[in-house]
């Protein structure tokens, strides 16, 4: 399995299994079957709804000795409404317990935006939706809490998604555990408006599926392998983690091999030539009011 | 003259005369000039080279009686080498010094840039280009920083430039003198590329002058105004400061004069549909590796 290593040294599968809208019902089957395929790298987060789903199917794979602990990395992430400080031990505490570890080797910060807290007790996870006034919390705040989160041992590497370029170079100045040392890059959505369409996200229904683009077509009937596997190696050549998804296991077992072949140098640039600057998992368009990808041109 | 109202109720000019790219050798009296004008918002900055000479022009205008200096709303912005809390405040100081007076009505930060330190002994301002290597603060350090400058009464309100909206979300949480109250905003380089075309940047000499477009032309025509004026009305007719520069008593008094009219609904949307999400004044266009603006499509 290829690897990536992180800036503290550790190392990260390349290609790793999404949680993203893994069905409450399935999803313990859905992460042990996974496993069992050869995913190593999960990744989840608190808003996926199903946490503790994910630990049984881990749980499961470890008593039957498939796995161990060690061989596993799992990757969890911060929710919105947990962002100030003196929250972040406690949430990543009942995430640790929902997976049923004690330590995850990846705990991102899901968006660079903070909401209010709402009590765990009242609803957990938080619901997912425009309801919620922003919270106090600035993006350093949360991220020196989670920096204590190395320091305790409750996770060995932490991140951030969906930032932009301004706040990741402003975030930097703060990095204790990265200093200038480069950051591991993982990619969501690598099939680009597919997990959307389903979503009914307007944008994504216009834009023609990558699957059927000329040049995701052509590199797949050179190498003799799927599309999905184009994109995914489109990625991962470039040293690029991927997190994609599937419900069916030859799927499943297709995703994961996505390192046995090379793409050429012209593939790569014409798939990198398909960017429409498109951008569907932005706040916004969810309709909430946190514009943090475009500058205000948009707005 | 229209003025707008800060989050802490202080008031602003509309309109304001911008002192980027003003000669050292003529500036002194071209603020005068511009103050005789009717001009009461100054825009400058450290790293316009040219504090010293506004500082001339402001003190003859007050010496000859034509203002005082609380008819004048003076501008004036951090440059990225004194991001670090520590050296914000004599910094400030020293530009005081230079306009001589004891307080800005606005102190911005001019990029969400932290740059290494440069002794003001050794050279003062620093010169600009992408000789430095980056700085230890984050905008939050700067912030606040600048935050008790407004405590000390050196400056009457603060701001920030070049901000993206992610980063200016985030900022937001620690913004003591706004609080959810709202920004005010002031737009620069009114006229687009302009101000670019001289400096031989590659993407302003390659579009249209925003002057010869359609939208433009059609609205001057209409009321009788010209081009520069209609762009300077297209923002302070939505509530958004200008500051365009001249060299030129008569451009001067026609820039002055982008409030006397309305253009209809219709007018402002062609102008706003001119929108080719350009951005000239973007760090990495000037070869320095601070990709603050866009996100990482780009890079």
């Amino acid at each position: 399995m290829a690897q990536l290593t992180l800036n503290n040294g550790l190392k990260m599968p390349t290609v790793g299994f999404g949680l993203w809208k893994v069905d409450k019902d399935t999803c313990a089957e859905q992460v042990y079957q996974a496993i069992k395929a050869g995913y190593r790298l999960l990744d989840g987060a608190c808003i996926y709804e199903n946490e503790q789903q994910c630990g049984e199917g881990v749980a499961r794979a470890i008593n039957e000795g498939i796995v161990k602990r060690e061989d596993l990395f799992i990757v969890s992430k911060l929710w919105n409404n947990f962002h100030e400080a003196h929250v972040v031990e406690p949430i990543c505490r009942r995430q640790l317990q929902d997976w049923k570890i004690d330590y995850f080797d990846l705990f991102h910060m899901h968006f660079p935006v903070s909401l209010k807290y709402i009590d765990p007790e009242e609803q957990y996870p938080p619901p997912d939706g425009p309801e919620f006034p922003p919270g106090p919390a600035s993006v350093h705040e949360t991220w020196q809490a989670m920096e204590k989160l190395v320091e305790k041992g409750l996770c060995k590497s932490i991140g951030v998604c969906n930032f932009n370029a301004g706040l990741l170079f402003d975030l930097l100045k703060l990095v204790k555990f990265a200093q200038g040392q480069g950051l591991a890059v993982t990619a969501y959505s690598s099939f680009g408006p597919l997990s959307f369409v389903e979503m009914d996200l307007e944008e994504a229904l216009k834009v023609k599926p990558l699957f059927e683009t000329t040049p995701v077509q052509a590199a797949a009937k050179r190498v003799g392998k799927t599309p999905a596997q184009i994109l995914l190696r489109w990625a991962t050549q470039r040293g690029i983690a991927v997190i994609p998804k599937s419900n069916k296991p030859a799927r499943l077992a297709e995703n994961l091999d996505c390192c046995s072949f090379d793409l050429t140098k012209d593939e790569i640039d014409a798939i990198s030539g398909l960017n429409l600057r498109l951008r569907f998992n932005d706040p916004v368009k969810y309709g909430e009011p946190h514009p943090i990808f475009d500058d205000f041109g948009d707005y």
